[in-house]
């Protein structure tokens, strides 16, 4: 093989295929990513861990064709100290050493199992005829994406929960993610022009793509889907994913509707009174306690070895007092994914799923669980 | 004790001397501030670990006199969340009870161990007759620090070579610091009218008034010293330490003086060289090896599992060619602390001292031993 690419083209073609390398496995070849030859004027990134797979194609000018495997951490590491000229790499067959050369900078590296990585990659694929498409307009899929996947479970990333579920019917797009203890909602109206599906993706995938679609161009989001898989295709990209499989819970049914206590609270002054107390919740339960009366909220915490810390809140609230618990965690996460100047909570009793939303429209919900407290 | 400090004066008061408690030790009053009233309309702030102490004087309402002591990294943690608004800080002797209030913002802490606070001061204060003073310009003191301290051995903060060895006569002043494979010293030119003195300063105090001369506004730093410690007087703060006892090495006569290969390189051009050809250095010895050849310098790295990697740069040399090992860390480290364009390298064997220095004056230089390459 004997390849030259742009310095740019190469650098940022390395950081966009990196990540979905497998860094620490227990095949080394997938640490690696597979550039090879695919026209005289074009090469192929590619990348797998196994769960996610992605291929870029890039320009280059392609003296000689072949294919190789990389250290993808050592790949990234020379495309950042490189000088803006372009990179020359080439194989040596008989040695196995491939060079990079890049104005009088030169490395030589052993490439390793090509033959391993193609029957990966292989193996990895598996063609379906029942697949759908869809086209989503990219900003909007994003944006729904990014105010839920924080209420995944983080560290089930093999369960139903460590995923977030997207229903795509021809008008609206809702997606829900919950960890057990609060869940989100957020629906969107789109036009997908297509038959409705429902499907869990995976935390990391939906992450990835938010970081490759920022990179990218693409007004709207092509994705493939069949049974086990789903595929977001760009213009020189191919990302694809396996999705949780399984039934996601049916959370509709846990969002209450009747909420009858409804107060209305400047967001931000609320964020900083919650981060101020937070200082002296207890780092075991992390509660702070919401005391509702007239027209006023108290926020206190109390750490038995730290000490007490208390605020106070003028709010709206005409309704009986009460006090609620909350994982205070939940409370943040929760207020800094809604983009409202107020915040509108809704309360029935302090044990009963509590509503966060935005103060302008029913599009989005953030349901929290209150915690018993004395 | 009440007192009615300004938001931002205690902000800032917290933040100067917390660094000088003891967050992890046995005697845990030491994790605390204390803060004692000194007048009607001063309060003073004190911070120490035994090593280094540190007193900061505030304006203040005091109504009530007192003393009480808190939770350094809490107060910091309150301080950082509060509105900007007078505080009040109040404790109730009976309980023991501190009540620090903001706005509609409440804290409550205990305050414990005011009187083995104040033992652990009194202990800890050596007066002596034999104190010598000192005002250099700060400017001047600071820069020969930063320059210099890179090269204590960082690990061993109670031996002699873990701090900086300040020499200091009537016009000049000496700082030189090494940890055995390299050495820093830098001479300045200053009018202190005072005394020869050689004193040892530990590393982190060193940081530590780095840290504070950075935030007070005097020209000039008033230094007091005695057999055991070191005092810094700034306008409201007084910080001291304790000196390291001991004799520092003769670094002088390891100096060369007549390393003959003198080579001038573009100090950005071999830094930017150095870190691409470092990717590739074999991470159990940190070593690049420098060639140099006629008007010719090439970098190499040579790591049996990744691979070679290796660079050039067109110098002025007409010397015999010679092959010199280096750690490139410490190469890196002292190019970074040399401020001119150009770099001047003296060389003499490949196992003998080497010297890098600015190109533009002879108060700096920085000593690299080499490391013997095949």
């Amino acid at each position: 093989m004997k390849i030259t690419l742009n310095k740019e083209a190469f650098s940022n073609g390395i950081k966009i295929v990196e990540k979905s390398t497998a860094q620490r496995g227990i095949q080394p070849v997938l640490s690696n990513i597979l550039i090879e030859t695919i026209s005289d004027n074009k090469v192929r990134f590619c990348a797998t861990d196994l769960n996610q797979t992605i291929t870029l194609d890039l320009d280059a000018n392609v003296e000689e064709e072949g294919k190789i495997t990389l250290n993808a951490k050592k790949l990234n590491e020379i495309s950042l100290k490189l000088q803006e000229k372009p990179i020359v790499i080439s194989n040596d067959v008989d040695t196995n050493v491939i060079k990079i050369t890049c104005g009088k900078s030169k490395f030589e590296m052993n490439s390793i199992g090509v033959s391993d990585y193609l029957q990966i990659f292989k193996d990895n694929k598996n063609e379906d005829e029942n697949e759908k498409v869809f086209e989503i307009n990219k900003e909007i899929f994003n944006k729904a994406i990014k105010q839920t996947m924080y209420c995944c479970a983080q560290s089930e990333s093999a369960s139903i929960l460590g995923g977030v579920c997207v229903n795509i019917k021809e008008n609206t797009l809702e997606v829900a993610a919950t960890d057990g203890n609060r869940l989100t909602r957020v629906i969107k109206a789109i036009n997908s022009k297509s038959q409705e599906e429902t499907f869990i993706i995976p935390l990391k995938t939906l992450q990835e793509i938010a970081r490759i679609s920022s990179i990218v161009n693409d007004k709207d989001l092509k994705i493939k889907i069949n049974k086990t898989k789903i595929y977001f295709i760009f213009d020189n990209i191919k990302f694809s994913s396996k999705l949780i499989e399984g039934i996601y819970p049916k959370y509709q049914q846990l969002i209450p509707t009747t909420n009858e206590k409804i107060v209305k609270i400047d967001k931000e002054e609320l964020i900083n009174s919650i981060e101020r107390v937070s200082i002296m919740v207890n780092e075991r339960t992390n509660i702070i306690k919401f005391m509702f009366e007239k027209n006023n909220l108290t926020l206190k915490a109390d750490a038995p070895e730290a000490g007490i810390g208390s605020d106070e809140l003028e709010i709206e609230y005409n309704y009986d007092d009460i006090v609620i618990g909350f994982n205070y965690k939940y409370i943040l996460e929760a207020l800094k994914n809604i983009e409202s100047k107020n915040v509108i909570i809704e309360i029935s009793t302090n044990l009963s799923a509590t509503i966060f939303k935005p103060e302008d429209n029913n599009e989005q919900i953030c349901l929290v669980m209150p915690v018993q407290v004395r």
